[in-house]
């Protein structure tokens, strides 16, 4: 597709929010001085909240604590999880940009097979300008990218493809495992550098991995909702996969495509895969029902909008995994809280005049 | 999945069989020598059957050319596609292996980035023998790679996978585009080495190429039919499209995997790209319909066999794609005729009771 394929990839930096969650100073934005500094970063800041969070000199940000949240929402911060990453979603909430990057503070540059380093940001920017295909496979993968196109047998109709909402990057290093296989492959690093963007396709659901992601705020925004998770909740470490299984479905249903591959990051460290088995049993059981369940949803069209799509995916999610455990039914109203809330800091007829009191910087 | 990543890749040489369509003498198979010397090849001789085709010294081989098989097959014959590659399937059918390597002999052995030959057939073997993930979507591509595993999130009830059915390798260098994009790309190479196996998801369709592929003869073999191309046809070059569509939706049903990805092979030449627009240019249009057509295609559960599945899909090609052209018709008859033909020469009682007469040696 000659046309996308010369041009410059545009730096968007007065539309793209970076936004990290963290209980921690963040020196890794050292290393990402080069690719982050041009943009803006919203920091949501878990733990305690008198714990002082230093950013590196020159970042422009701002930063979000739980006492900041509770004041902005009221009681609606209850949709926002506490000691755990799933918080990061509050900074979807309050970014006022088309697109986001959120990537965990303990990823770093990574190299590609040249040893050039790879600018994460500029790769997902790619991804979510060029369209997706999620309607027929391509087997030479991305066919907007240089080098590439449509192989002989893809029909011509469907060559424009649709647009892109999400891009999931991957990770080289310490790959993204649940605890049981931490635990029986402790000494296991990713080094495959797939050099390969693809579109996961229409009803294929994925694990959809928060550490190094970007999305298409204005088309799904409000569908990307980590859900409850860590402090007072039974479950960790589902957040972004029921972030993924939500936004997929909505995605099918709404037309966009969702991609997968490059870019990589480097992943430094693995959690402790006790802690993390702690965090995932239920999770682990309780997917087995959750796949089935996501992979039958089906929206009535009547939902035309994300938020129509999230409120009736609650609905199912009370109604037909509400016996699996209690916890859906909470968290099926915590969904519909998120939406409320939602839409309280993006009333779509007056965008800009909405910004969220309190933040610090 | 530790256990079937160390073992060493068997060679599978009383097991596989690699079929090649051809009108010209074997030179190519020189290159191969060290890879494919092991295994008997079944060459099908297309165009002037008072050809002589010379095959290097030194490889073990039966040969059919159209009178060989206008003799074995009879009437059923007219099945077997004339004047194009398609006629490779026929191959296919008097093998008696339980795998099956087609290759076309324009292609030479590639060189994976550190400069090393690849053995294109030993990762077909490693993608057949290892299972295939249709039902999840795993980011990290095949789970069953060294290096690889099931990602976090990844439902633990579908590690197991299934098994796979057709190992689709790709080319470098010369990509295979259809002929409009031969046409405003001729100089297009493919230079990407994309270091990665997939499985393609449960209900979605790809474009199959005939030119590095293959399959698990016992488990999809009557699902290959090339169709009819060529000489006598009004299109050509779709027959291993065809071919994919079928397989795809059978498998589909009968729950077997199909991996797209590694391995490689160079391929050395673009085939005219004015020829190929003649041949192809009904195709394009029709595709348009076929693509749906499959994608809606439905088989019921009371099909177990690839033999009923096909016989069934025929009904439904003549019944839904008849109005397209009169050519389906005669194609959904030819279906029939292909299965009677496979039938007939692998009685599923006796085996090896039923080696076809007349190949030359």
């Amino acid at each position: 597709m000659a046309d996308s394929k010369v041009s410059p990839v545009p730096l968007l930096k007065d539309e793209l929010d970076i936004v990290i969650p963290t209980i921690r100073n963040l020196d890794f934005l050292e290393m990402w001085r080069p690719f982050f500094q041009p943009y803006h970063l919203i920091i949501v800041q878990d733990g305690d909240p008198s714990k002082v969070i230093k950013v590196p000199e020159g970042f422009d940000y701002e930063l979000y604590n739980r006492n900041d949240i509770n004041r902005i929402l009221g009681p609606k911060a209850s949709c926002i999880s506490f000691k755990d990453s799933a918080c990061r979603c509050f900074g979807y909430m309050v970014s006022k940009k088309k697109y986001i990057y959120t990537i965990d503070d303990d990823c770093f540059v990574a190299k590609d097979p040249s040893g050039k380093d790879i600018n994460a940001l500029e790769q997902h920017i790619k991804n979510l300008l060029s369209p997706a295909t999620p309607h027929f496979f391509n087997t030479l993968y991305d066919p907007y990218r240089e080098g590439a196109d449509f192989v002989r047998g893809y029909p011509f109709s469907l060559r424009e493809g649709v647009p892109t909402a999400v891009s999931h990057g991957l990770w080289l290093n310490i790959p993204d495992y649940d605890a049981p296989t931490q635990l029986v492959k402790p000494l296991e690093r990713n080094k495959r550098y797939v050099d390969a963007v693809l579109t996961i396709p229409k009803s294929t659901l994925f694990p959809m991995c928060g550490m190094n992601l970007a999305f298409d705020r204005d088309l799904i925004g409000p569908a990307m909702y980590f859900g409850l998770m860590g402090d007072g909740q039974p479950i960790g470490r589902y957040d972004d996969m029921w972030a993924g299984w939500c936004m997929k479905v909505i995605c099918d249903h709404l037309g966009y495509g969702v991609k997968t591959g490059l870019p990589y990051i480097w992943h430094s460290k693995a959690s402790n895969p006790f802690v993390n088995l702690k965090k995932e049993y239920k999770g682990i059981y309780w997917q087995e029902e959750l796949i089935p369940f996501f992979q039958a949803a089906k929206l009535p069209k009547e939902c035309t909008t994300v938020q129509e799509c999230y409120i009736e995916l609650s609905k199912q999610v009370k109604a037909k995994l509400g016996g699996v455990d209690e916890y859906f039914i909470k968290l099926a109203d915590a969904m519909v809280t998120w939406i409320e809330a939602w839409d309280e800091l993006n009333p779509s007829d007056s965008k800009a005049a909405n910004l969220p009191n309190g933040a610090q910087k």
